[in-house]
Order: C-alpha cells, then sequence, then structure tokens
C-alpha cells in the first residue's frame, strides 16, 4: 500500500546480521501492524497482561516488572534513577562500550562511579570483583552493574558469579544487570542469581522492532526504590504502580504487544530450553568459521576466554592493517548482508556478526559463507574454509 | 502469520474515536512492517533525513528538532530537562487534566509551579497570563508552558496570544508548547509564533503507532540548553548532536520511520492546509450533532467557548446523573466503536470522540449515528437527529 | 515497505459498500501475506486440510468440495464442464444479470438453454418452475441451475422451493446453486436442500481476496460427472482426486489459504447463526433507510417483494430521471465511499449498497449517512432521515 | 491481528528454494495485502494500466496481453482454447514433465498431438524439429508448444531457434510459448523472436502470490482466435476486449496489481538486464556447488547439455540408490530449508534448487550450504567444498 520511494538496496532478502536490533520474524512483523486499540479497552488489557506474565517467565521471575515505551538505554536510566539517591556509589563491571555508557549516565546523575576494570578481551576478573565488594566495608557501593552480555565485545559476564560475589562478601549493594542482549538467547535466571534489576528491551532476543524496555524488579529493589531520591517522572513506579496497567507514564505503544504477544508464543512453542540451545549451536558454528579463517595472519575471535564467550553475537579483530568498515560496506552494498561495526576504540577495527534471535542454520550459513565472499572480493587476508569448519561443527 | 488468539470483539471494523492514538492509515500501518535495519545504514539514512525535514515542515519551522524513543510524555520530560535548572520557575498555563501533569512533573524535578488558573470549560484569560508575566519583574519565571489543544476538555488555548503576551510584557521567558494533540490536526506555527520548544508526539495527527516523540527547539532554547542543570541523559540534547543522527541515545526505532515517511507523504499529498480545513470540517459537524442532542436535558459539548473550540477532540458533559462510562461500554462492547473517557475530575462524566488524523464522512458520521444508538439502547436522555444535523453541517 | 506511487483519494478508510468483492478484515488481510511455502510441504496440509473441513462447515456439507484458482465464473464453469455433456438441456431460474450470464456460458459450451423467466423486481414464480419440470417428461433438463442470491438486483430465490419443485415433480435433474453472494452471509444448506453442486468464491461472505473459488459436490453429482463428455482439462474433478490435495490443478494458491484460515476462524468464533443474523439485522436497517428516503419521489427498493429481500446486498432504483452513476461517483470521489453500480440493463438506473461479511452498526451508519449526504449534495430527491429510521430498526 | 495454531517449523527464516511458486519479496508480500478497492474504481484502473504496461515490457512485447485470475495451467488452457478447433493438430517439443502435461491438456480438448521425443538430460535437438515441420507439407499443424524452461528438469529449450526452424521450413504454425518459469529470469523477446502466444504467471520471476496469469498475444494469434472453435467461456478473449479492462470474466483479483505493481517497480529499478545477469550469476554458483559434489560417486546435474542449462532452477540427481525426498524432508523438517522434488519419473530421484527471483548471494549460499550439510547428516554420499566452489565461481 506505500508509496514512498525507498533508496535502492541489492536484491533479495536483507541479511541482518548485526547484532542488534535482531530479525523480526515475519508473524511478528505482521503482528505489530495491528490497528490502533485504546489501552484501557479490556480486549487489550487480556492481551497485555498475557505479556507481562510471559515476559516474567522469560526472565525466569515471580517479581515484579515495569515497562517503558524507550529503547534499552531509557530501562538502564529507570533503574538508576528509580533505585538511588544523588551521591550514591555505584561499582560498574567492565566489559566494554556499554559497560562504559552505562557508568557514563551514573555520573550524569550524580552518582559516584566506581570500576573494575578489566582486558575488553577476557574480561573482568572475579576475584576483583569479590576484592573491591570486600573492600567497602562501609558499604557505600549501593548497586553493581553488570552487563551479562557485552554487545560490542562478544564476551558474557557470569552474573551468577557476581552474586556469589556480593554473598561471599556479604555486601548488601542490589544488582543490577543489563540483559538487552542476552534475554531469550543466553541463560538468565533472575530470581535464582539474585538479581535485583534486570534490564531488558524489545529488540534482541524478542525479536521485536525497537520501543519497548522494561526492567525486572525484586522484592529488595522495591523497598530501595522507596528511599531514592533521584528526579524522575517518565520512569517513576511508584507512579505507575497507581494506575491500570501498572507501568507506563503516558500512552502504551499498543502495537508492540501484539507483536510480543506472537514472539512470545514463538519462544514458548519452541521452548525456551530449546532456543537457548539453538544459539548456543549456531554461535558454536560461527566460532569455528571465524577460526578457520583466522589461519597465521586472518582475522581473530576478539574474546580470548572461551569460558566468556557470547552466544548471541561474535566480535571479530580484523588482521593488523584491515579496515572492518571497509568489509562491512561490500557486504552491504554488494551483497545486502548486514554486519554490525567496532564501537567506541573498536571502531573500524572489529566486526560483529550477531547470531540472536529468528535465527537458523542456513541464515547463519549464508551469513558466513558471505562475509568470507566479502573478504575475498576486498582482499582480506584469510584461510578459506570458513563454512567448511562451520558445517563440521552443525554436523558433529 | 500470527497466531495466538486474541479477545473476540464484535465483528466488522474496529472504529477508534479516542482522542488519541489515533487511527492508522493501512499504507502506514503496513510501512511500519518494515524488516530490521541497521540505523547507521546509508539507505536507512537516506528515508531518516527525509523524514526529520518533513517533520519541520509540519511544525513550520527551519530550526532543531530532537527525537525520541517513548511516547509524548517522554518528549515533555525532555523539553524540561534541557532546558531547565533546579529551582528555576515555569508558568503553566491550566487547560486540563494533560496542564496539571505537566506542573506536577514539573515539580518532581524541582522546579517551582507557577499557575494561571482556569475554568477547564473556558480556559485561561489572555488577560490573567499578562498579568502574571508583568508581575515577574525578576523575570523569575524561565519558562511558560502552554497546552495547544488539550485532549481532556477538547478546549484550545491560542499559543500566538501567549507569545504576544510575552512580547507585550517584555518577558525572557522560553515558551513551551505541548502540540501532542494539535500538530498535522490543527494550525500551529512554531517560528512565526516564537515557540521555543514544541512537544509531539507520533500517534496523533501523524497517524503513527506511539513510541516516537519529539521537541522542535528554537535557536535561543539551544542557547538556554547550554546553561541548564537539570540531570538527564537518555534525553540530553547535546549528546545527540555528536552522533550522526543528531537525535536519539542507544537504537533507534527505525520501524517508525518506514511509518513516517508515509505518513508525511500523504500529508504532503493532501496538503497541510487541505488537512486542517478537513479536520475543521469534520469537527463542526460533531458539535452540529452534539448541540442537537442537547435539547433541554441531553448531553452538552463541555467546551463553552467557541473560540476555543478544538478540532480534533470534542469532549461531551452527560446530563445530570448519567455514567458516560456505562455509555462507552455499550458503544465498545455492543458496536465496535471506542470512545474517550473523562480524565481526571472528569472521569465519568465526560466522555471524548477524538475527530484527528486519517478521518473523513463516512467515518464520522458513522461514530456519531453509533454514539446517537448507544444513547437509545442506553436510555441516555437526548434530542433525536443528531447525524441530520452533522449532514447539515456537512451539507453547507 | 512499498515504494510505488498510487492514485490519491480522499484521506480516511475507503468505506466499500460495493455489493461484492467486499471488505477484508485486518486479521485476514494480514494472514494472507504470508511468505510462500511449498504446497506439498506437510504444514501447509494441515492448514489446507483444516480450511477445506471449514469449508463444509459453512457450505453445510458432509460432500465433496473441489477448489480451483480462479473467480466466481470459474467455479460455474468448472460445475457445467465436469456434470453435462454437450446438448444438454439446463434449466436456469431467472433472476437478473448473473442468471443471464450463466445462461450464456452454457450456451458457449453447447447446452441448450431453457428459463423460467421472471420480472427482476419479484424473481420466479415458484409455480413457473413446478411448470417447467413437469413439462419435461423425457427429463430432457440434466440440470436447473438457481442464483440463490442474486447480486444485480438483491433477490434472493428460495434454494428449497427449487428442491421441492424438483421432488414434487418427480424430476431428477441436479441442482446447481450459485452461493456466491449468499454463502456465509445468507441461510443456506447444501445437504438438508439436496444440492448437487454448490457454486461459491472467496471474495464475499468468506471475506477474502479474489481468486478462490470452489464447488461443493454431492455423491449424486460425482455419478453424473462420470459420464460428463465436455471437454475440461484445468477444471477436471476425477484428476483432481488424484493429486494430494484432491483439488487444484497445477500450483495451489498457497497464500489464500492462510487467509481462509483466519476468516473460518472468525465465522466460527462469531457464530455461523449469529453471522447471519447480524446480516439479516443490517440489511433491516438498509432496508429502513431507502424506504425512509422514498417518500413520494425518490429512490426505492428495487426489490419489490418483501419475501425475496436480499440481506447481503440492496439494490436501490434511482428516481425518474437520476443517473446512478453521478451519485456513486459523487459518493467516491468526494467521500471515499465505493457503491455498486447498476448491471446491464440496470446501469444507470440503479445502484447497490454491499452488506455483507465484516461489516457492523457504524460502517453500515456511516455508509447510509454517507449515501443520504451525496443525494443530497448530488440534487437527488428524497426524504431526510434515513439514518434515523436506520436507528430505529437497529434499536428495536 | 491473525490469530489461528498453525503447525510449528524450525526456527528462523523460511528457506524457500522450491523452483515455484518463489520468493515473494517483502514490499511486494504487504502491497498485496491492500484493502479492497472495486476492479472498476479509477485509481485502480491507473494501477491497472500501469501494470498491463509493464508486463508487456517484461515480455519484450507491444502487442496483447491477456490475464485470467487463475494459475500457470489456466494460462495455458487459455492459450489452447482461444486459438484452436477441435481436430487441429499441435506439435509439442518435449522437455520434462511439463511437456507431458501440455501435451495431454491438448489431447483432452481434442487436438491430435504430435511431439519431438527428447532426452529429458539433453532436449530437443534442433534438428528434429525442423524435420518435423518440413515433414507437415499439409500444414496441419496448427501451433508449435514450447516450454522455455522446463522447471522439472532445469533445462532450456531456445525459442529462437524454434522460430527459426519454423521460418526455414516456411511453416505457419503458431508458435507458443511456455515461460512460466523464464519470464522475469531468462532472456524472453516474445516479438523478436515471433512468439505467438506467451504464456505467464505470477508465481515464479514476477516475485507474486499464485493468482494471477495471462498470455502474450501476437497480432497473427488474434486472427487465429477469431477462428478458433474450441469452447470456452471464462478464458474467452474475445468476450474480454468487450470489457473496460479488457481482461478477465468476473471479479478481478484487484489485490495481486498492487502486489504487481511493486515487483515491477523493482525489476525496473534493478533493471531487468541486470536483473537476467543476476540470474546467471547465481544460477552458476549453484552449478559450481553441484559438480563439487559430484566427484566418484555423488549428486549430479541432471542436465547434461551446458548450452541448455536453466538459470533459474537445477534439477540435482542423487547418486545410485539415494532416496532425494528423504534429503529434502532433512532439509525441511531439520533446517527448515524447503527444496523442489522430482516430478513424474523422477519423482524421489532427483531433487531441485529453485534459484530465481528475489535472491542474492547470501540466499544462495546459506542454501547451497545447507543442502551441503543435508547430504552430511543423510549420509548421501558427495564431494565436501560445494560452498567453497560456489565462492569461486561468485569471486571470480
Amino acid at each position: 500500500m506505500g508509496a514512498t520511494p525507498k533508496p535502492a538496496r541489492p536484491r533479495g532478502r536483507h541479511f541482518f546480521a548485526n547484532p542488534g536490533p535482531t530479525n523480526i520474524p515475519d508473524s511478528v512483523l505482521l503482528a505489530t501492524a495491528h490497528h490502533t486499540v485504546d489501552f484501557n479497552d479490556p480486549s487489550f488489557a487480556e492481551v497485555y497482561w498475557g505479556c507481562v506474565e510471559g515476559l516474567k517467565r522469560v526472565l525466569r521471575t515471580t517479581q515484579h516488572v515495569f515497562l517503558y515505551t524507550g529503547s534499552g538505554h531509557a530501562a538502564w536510566e529507570a533503574s538508576l534513577v528509580n533505585l538511588l539517591s544523588p551521591g550514591d556509589a555505584i561499582l560498574i563491571l567492565e566489559s566494554g562500550h556499554f559497560s562504559q555508557s552505562w557508568g557514563r549516565m551514573a555520573q550524569e546523575f550524580g552518582l559516584e562511579l566506581r570500576t573494575v576494570p578489566a582486558d575488553w578481551r577476557r574480561g573482568v576478573e572475579m576475584e576483583a570483583v569479590r576484592a573491591a565488594l570486600a573492600a567497602d566495608t562501609a558499604h557505600a557501593i549501593k548497586a553493581v552493574g553488570v552487563v551479562h552480555n557485552e554487545t560490542s565485545t562478544g564476551l558474557t559476564t557470569p552474573v551468577a558469579a557476581v552474586r556469589a560475589a556480593l554473598d561471599a562478601t556479604g555486601h548488601p549493594a542490589l544488582l543490577l544487570a543489563d540483559t538487552i542482549s542476552s534475554l531469550g538467547s543466553l541463560d538468565f535466571r533472575m530470581d535464582e542469581w539474585g538479581v535485583d534489576a534486570a534490564v531488558g528491551g524489545s529488540q534482541k532476543g524478542l525479536m521485536l522492532p525497537t520501543g519497548l524496555s522494561f526492567t525486572g524488579v525484586s522484592e529488595k529493589a522495591m523497598r530501595a526504590h522507596a528511599e531514592s531520591r533521584l528526579p524522575k517522572h517518565y520512569f517513576r513506579w511508584s507512579a505507575m504502580l497507581q494506575r491500570p496497567l501498572k507501568s507506563f507514564l503516558g500512552t502504551v505503544p499498543t502495537s508492540l504487544f501484539y507483536g510480543l504477544q506472537e514472539s512470545l508464543r514463538l519462544i514458548e512453542e519452541e521452548g525456551l530450553d530449546k532456543v537457548l540451545a539453538r544459539h548456543s549451536r549456531l554461535a558454536g558454528a560461527v566460532r569455528a568459521a571465524v577460526q578457520r579463517w583466522s589461519g597465521n595472519d586472518g582475522p581473530q575471535l576478539f574474546c580470548l576466554d572461551p569460558s566468556r564467550y557470547s552466544d548471541s553475537v561474535t566480535a571479530v579483530l580484523m588482521p593488523e592493517g584491515g579496515d572492518a568498515d571497509a568489509l562491512r560496506r561490500v557486504a552491504l552494498q554488494r551483497f545486502n548482508l548486514s554486519l554490525g561495526g567496532g564501537l567506541g576504540p573498536l571502531g573500524g577495527r572489529v566486526f560483529r556478526i550477531g547470531h540472536l534471535g529468528d535465527l537458523n542454520e542456513p541464515m547463519i550459513l549464508g551469513t558466513l559463507a558471505t562475509v568470507e565472499l566479502a573478504m575475498r572480493v576486498s582482499g582480506v587476508p584469510h584461510r578459506a574454509g570458513g563454512v567448511e569448519a562451520a558445517l563440521d561443527a552443525l554436523a558433529a
């Protein structure tokens, strides 16, 4: 029905292997194309509450969820302003570009930023986390922030181990986890791991357009919220609780709930455990291909610690002198394949392959083969046979 | 493609005559069902910048526009936190529920709230606005907030007259206008009227789903922004300016831009002046119907001042003892017509007919006839012939 | 996603009150936008057989259904070529333009056409049908063709009475019924009424795009098929029976089955009896409006026999000298309302209001009010108050 | 919006590498989800005639085109019944399953079938075609039927050479070409090659759902049509010419024209020559992969003559004892890849990879890699490295 000219691209399906947002299944896309309804209409309420319950099952929580019209950054901000007060200290575990952004955000709200530094290719050492907590005998640290899956580096940080460090040191700080690129893709267990605020968004493992973000909130965090003195309105949980849907200040993005209803249905039809296993299997194929390409002088896995490999995104470090963005341009403009770029200091040196959400073998193999083709036509040194290696991994 | 059961409704097209969100044209709905793209992809940038230019034409500005993933409340909040500092005074012109909300938001951010009070059925007297400004000889008031079209009461406040009052009193305060339910429906001229921040959202006259909101910002406001000390991150304009798209912190809701591209095309195909004339014509038909229904003891136009009538929403006051929400339930559950309810103190006493966006004669006549049918089967006293009166108005 | 310019129309929802094709519910429209699947894929077969079963429930048959990629005319043709042989006689009951077309088609295939003539405003007299059958003592007539609901005149012919005439006269002819504009809108009972071939299409009461048509076929008709000698390939039932889906020669229009699955779900969610009752209620409102308009010199119901009124389409005869097509142009071009035109000899003298499929009170009232508005601005003489009369009918 | 449960499949995009129907671009799919319009509405006529003109450009004709609601078989049948009379002889050039079907159809309509036989792996020898024509000195043969691209065997027959044979022998027979799986994918030139009837459908190179088919018709064929005596109604060209749209008997499938408008826009945006070059490039990659797999005992290209290779479909002959359908089931049920099966005598021995329509490198590489994966997990003997070979071909 549309009628506005759009810029031309190469023909055929756009391959979106960017680590976020992610591919949206057709059925979800069409479900979001829902005509307008009143968010106070009882028939919407039924859809809505079903989604909230489903979201809790994906978060593996029975506690609270607050939702916002906003992107992942909105949910980060909501978590800080609802839980903390000016001058509070927050301890952020370094993992890459997004842990840095979260830290800067904290500073902009007048919080004291403390960091557990890390080599971005290896992630924080848990011993250093424990040490930082143990040293804070005055309990100035009110919250510990961990990015479960760092999209910029393809690195995970074990949230359960952070909880263990808090417990081991008897530290009462709240545990905040950014699950934006892990939820629905990697194993995450809010209640079991004692997470107090789990920050998520619609546009990754939930396979929706950008526009809906949320925080899973523990009872302990609700008590902290009552004491919080950072200014807020749009994100204020206590005000939300007085509204019929117990979330959102202002108009509710009803369209996205029709999509969320369908994406939760897809997840539960497959089974969350099988969803995670599929991510793990396809991620293994990606890493096998990259390791084949490496040879002596080819591109390498950015992450150096196999225990921290991400199953939702793989960052690939270009060979010395290689231009990741030039390679990405070839992939996009000649072959209609969108790869992620390097963020912050990794700009131009890293490209990223997203492998989360609605993904299967033909998609990932087509992506890997096209990366290899793009390297070939761009003259990026690499050992051939990446797809072969991926096939070996998948056939195993 | 979807597969999740949805609650049943009466068959046939859902008639959405709620004053917001509003009806989304099919072509816009389908345009938003766009597969995922990278917001840094050059082919998206072309769509994006075309939308920003189009949005400026609808705002009638050549200055700045900042966009957010968020609802209208987000854009309100963005305007306050980007322009003001703790302790600043803001003068809000009362118009109904939403002017009150804006005031409360200001207080939550530590601003000093001053109000020009008004009878909600008549709106502020401009003389009172001038007096309030003239009395502020110390220029403690840093901003004046006016809701151009108050969705809760169906009342407009003349923004140009507020500008005149500022000029007449030589007051340097910034002029902030909430155009959420006026933009693209009523005449609004940001630059000509000297508006410093124009707050808008996607889900009304722009005929899009909820999820995108924005502020048109004057050069004068940009200078105030540089001095502003309210804490902020997600909404910080100066940080946005350092990003390629000059808006948004975090992921960009690309889907909505494909829809916005189409809705701007529709507006410009028809011509903005004709869009406004159509709203005026259809609004006249609605008011004619309500006035016919009034008779001696029927429902009445809530707004008592014809010069303040809104052409995008009409609030209707029930007869003494009538239950607006019971009437709305009949309309929705028997006839698939969604009407707006009364907000705040008007709850249960008022229903609202939205008549903005993608609307024509059959839609408005079907709505009015169904309201009359619902009154009849509900036993709400009214004089018959509302549709006749509307036909008289439209045939004129 | 589309990008091709389309001709402009008045804004707002297109009101489609043409008697066919008909309005397609959004959920059906989106269901048809299904990606391509192999029609031999087992997961499609599941959808397919569910649709065939549902279609049988709407036809009220437990016998056979054959489906074609084609429009209603294809299903007509399929019924003739599968059942008859060159030189066979067919008796067509006159009802309007479509009964005439069916007769011409029969002649083009070398059949002998016999007709029970009728006044188009009253339909055939059942006595004349009985007489024609009784006169055919040699049983040269191999088939009797009846248009259950004649879309061109808004006239029904009682199929059960035709069966009674066959039985009363002991005539062995096959009973063929055109249910194109009755199925899913009017009461039709294939098995109970002894219909041997029931011809239907997707684009009316089944609320789908044009493209799928079908014949319900009795066991008796299957025996006749075995003897039939008219040439055929695309429509040959015996060849279809050898294919896995037992229908279709060549590629299957899979998209439409995803839509049909949804439209059958909608029909069964509401309940077929309630669907028919809704058609009857809304049709009554349309006739009430037209009768009010009639006055002394206004437009009139074309059908003069209340027992033959159609609940899916109303043909309206213009006042002497009135130009139905000029009125339709005003409705379409000024108000975005599409009305049906007069067919064959009724061209220019009749307009038709379709009221079948996905329809409710606001839609029908909006349509009627807009017809009245169009008559007013076009200067068509009429008594005002049509919508009032419709409201009276609906409130009763 | 949909709500009916659908059978589960593996997650991720369905890879449709069946040689027809074919992949539908999202923008085409959404364009077909167009609300109902009257096919006599002037705004539809504008869309319609634009499509007809575009279709002529793809056919490379300036003569006539007749369109049908129907599949490709309908267009075949339409071509026979509109051009021939009982007892006429037709000469069909053998190419595989579909040339056989066409022959059977001719016989069912009482035509005399003559065939130029061929080895299905090599196609007809043009010398044999010339001989058959030369032998027919009485010109009993009224039409020569050639399948330009035989979907069942992945074999092309050079239409221009058939024209040359007719010219060389001075034979006046009409030249009928089945372009169903070649149009928009392979070079086809109706006027330049003197084709009298070019049979096509929507669901292949035009990238639309099944439901629309058509015949390009020469002036010479129009003269033959005037003499034709096969019975017909639904497909009768002379009757179509009396209708406003000059095609279709009965309701027009308007939805598909909104889709066709978009698919023609896509083809012309890319440029037809580039569309064909893309098909050729991707087909080369497919053949390179199959040839690598062949090794000593692996699957082989079914077509043995490189000059007859099809650029829109490749048939692959399984190794001795291999079960093509078992392999296809693994591809579909484990990896969500749909491959075509063997037709007629090739059932179980051949699988087919469709590579036509909206296709690019990542899609074809993903398909090939997944075929290799499916062979591996199914134990089908093959030499590894098919994707490598395809990359070599594409990088060249």
